[in-house]
C-alpha cells in the first residue's frame, strides 16, 4: 500500500501487541470531516482495513461483510483500534474491531473476510447499473454552495450527481428517495476493494432526497464487497423507502467501470424532516 | 414475560454478573432446529432480548438496529451470553453480546436500543404490504414434504407461503429472487417488538426461488424494528437482487395486520446453486 494519496493517508496505522488484542494507533486528519464529525464511511474503512492486515489469515483479504454500530461522533485527533480475532474458520474469518477515543467508543466492527476468488464470480442475477448522463453532464458535488460548506468530505472525492436526482440542492427534492452518482478519489488514488466501506457512505445522505435536513447520523451499517473493482468511475445508487419518526433505512449499491455490482450495503440513520425537530 | 409459549421458554434465561459484564446462561432446546443447527432467527431475538432485560435504561426498550455476525452454528444444549454496555446515550443505549457455547464464539451481536415513541411514528415514506391471498388460500409450509422433514422450526410456525412464490417447492423456482408467506406462531403465542428478530429470519431462504439448495447459512445480518406491531398474522416478503458466487443478499420486510412496516433486514448469506458446490 502506498501513503502517497489523501486515502492511504488517512489508513495508516502503527500497532502494538496486547495478547490476543491487536492495538493499532492513528490520528484522524481534519481532511475527511463533515461538519466536525469524521465520515463514518472513513472510520469503516479504517476498520476494515485494520482487519485485512492483522487479520487477514488463509488470503482472507477481503471484507465479504461487516456491520458497524455507531457509538458516538469521532473528532479529529489521537485515536485507537483494538482488534479481536474471533473466529479463523476455512471460508471466512471473523474480527472484531472497536474504535476509541480517549477510551471512548466511537464505533465497534464486526469484519467477515473471506476470498473473493474462491468464493466464485458466477453472476446468477444481479441489477444492472442505473441508466444515467455520463460524469461530465452530472454535477459536481463541491463545497460551493453554502449547505455543504462545512463538507470537508467533498474535497476528498470527485462526485458527479445525476441532476434528476440532485434537486433537493436546489430545495426540491422529489421524495422519491433516490439518489445517484459517479465517484473516485480527487486525488486520483486508485479504486480497489479496500476503499468500497469509505465509497459506501460517501454520497449525500438519501434523506435530502425525502425532505430531510441535515447529515444524517449513522446508527447502523451492514456492508458487503462483492467483487473486486476494476480501477475507473464508481456509480453508485442510493435508495429508502421506509422513512417513519426519527429513522430511515439507506440501501447503497456501487457498479464499477465494467458494469459489475462490486459493493452494497444498508444503514439505519437518524432522520429529521425540514423544520422538524430531532427526536 | 410469561414463560408459557415456546417462544418465551425458549428465552428464558439466569443471569450472573462479572465487573461490567452481565452473563446469561441458558439452554438451547430441539425445538428450534434446520436440519441440526438452531435457527439463527431465535439466537438473534435471544440477544436482542438479553439486552433489553439488562441494558434497557432510560426506557430504550426496542432493538431499533441490530447486526449480528455468525460465527459457527449453534447446536442443543447449554449455551451463555456475555453483554457489555458500550454506551449509554440519551437516544440510543449500545450493547455488545457474544454468544458462545463451552467457549466457542457462535454469534457476536452489536444491539442499538431504543424508544420507538419517543422516535416518533410519522410515516414520511413506507411501501404497502403485498397483495397476496389470504392465509386460507396459501401453502401451510409444514415437514410433510422430504425437503423440510429436518425443519422442526417449522413446527413452532404457522408459515402461510403465497403460492405465486412458492413454487421452488415443486422443483420449479421462479428466479425472480421473491418469497411472500403469512407468520405467526404455532402455540398462538402473541406477536411483539421482541418477537421480530426471530421472524426476520424465519421464512425459507429466498435462495430457493433462485435455485439455490440447502437452508444458506447466515454470514452478517442487520436487523430493525420500526414499530411496535399489532398482534395477529405478520405479512412478509424477502428479495434477493445480487446472486454472484458464494453469496447473495436477503431483504425482509414485516408488516403486521394494520399494514404497518414493524420491521426488516438484511443478511449476507451463503449460496449454492442447486448441483454446484459450496465454496
Amino acid at each position: 500500500m502506498t501513503t502517497e494519496t489523501e486515502f492511504d493517508r488517512a489508513l495508516a496505522m502503527r500497532w502494538e501487541e496486547h495478547a490476543a488484542v491487536a492495538v493499532g494507533s492513528f490520528e484522524l486528519s481534519e481532511d475527511w470531516l463533515i461538519g466536525g464529525v469524521v465520515n463514518g464511511g472513513l472510520l469503516m474503512a479504517l476498520c476494515t482495513q485494520a482487519a485485512v492486515e492483522r487479520c487477514g489469515v488463509a488470503g482472507h483479504v477481503h471484507p465479504v461483510a461487516w456491520s458497524s454500530q455507531f457509538a458516538s461522533a469521532a473528532r479529529p485527533g489521537r485515536a485507537e483500534v483494538r482488534l479481536t480475532l474471533t473466529r479463523a474458520g476455512r471460508s471466512f474469518t471473523s474480527v472484531s474491531v472497536d474504535l476509541l477515543q480517549g477510551g471512548e467508543e466511537r464505533l465497534r466492527t464486526l469484519v467477515t473476510l473471506g476470498r473473493l476468488d474462491e468464493l466464485g464470480d458466477t453472476v446468477y442475477a444481479a441489477p444492472p447499473p442505473p441508466l444515467m448522463p455520463p460524469p461530465d453532464q452530472c454535477l459536481r458535488a463541491d463545497r460551493s454552495v453554502p449547505s455543504s460548506r462545512e463538507v470537508v468530505l467533498l474535497d476528498r472525492l470527485d462526485l458527479r450527481l445525476d441532476p434528476a436526482t440532485a434537486m433537493w440542492a436546489v430545495g426540491q427534492p422529489s421524495k422519491a428517495g433516490r439518489m445517484r452518482g459517479w465517484l473516485r478519489f480527487a486525488d486520483n488514488r486508485p479504486v480497489d476493494a479496500g476503499s468500497l466501506p469509505f465509497f459506501l457512505d460517501a454520497m449525500p445522505p438519501v434523506a435530502f432526497d425525502v425532505g430531510g435536513q441535515g447529515w444524517a447520523p449513522t446508527v447502523a451499517f451492514l456492508g458487503s464487497v462483492r467483487a473486486e473493482p476494476q480501477d475507473g468511475w464508481l456509480q453508485m445508487e442510493i435508495t429508502t423507502s421506509t422513512v417513519v419518526g426519527g429513522l430511515l433505512e439507506e440501501d447503497a449499491t456501487i457498479w464499477d467501470r465494467s458494469g459489475r455490482v462490486v459493493a452494497h450495503s444498508r444503514q439505519i440513520a437518524g432522520f429529521r424532516m425540514s423544520g422538524g425537530a430531532l427526536p
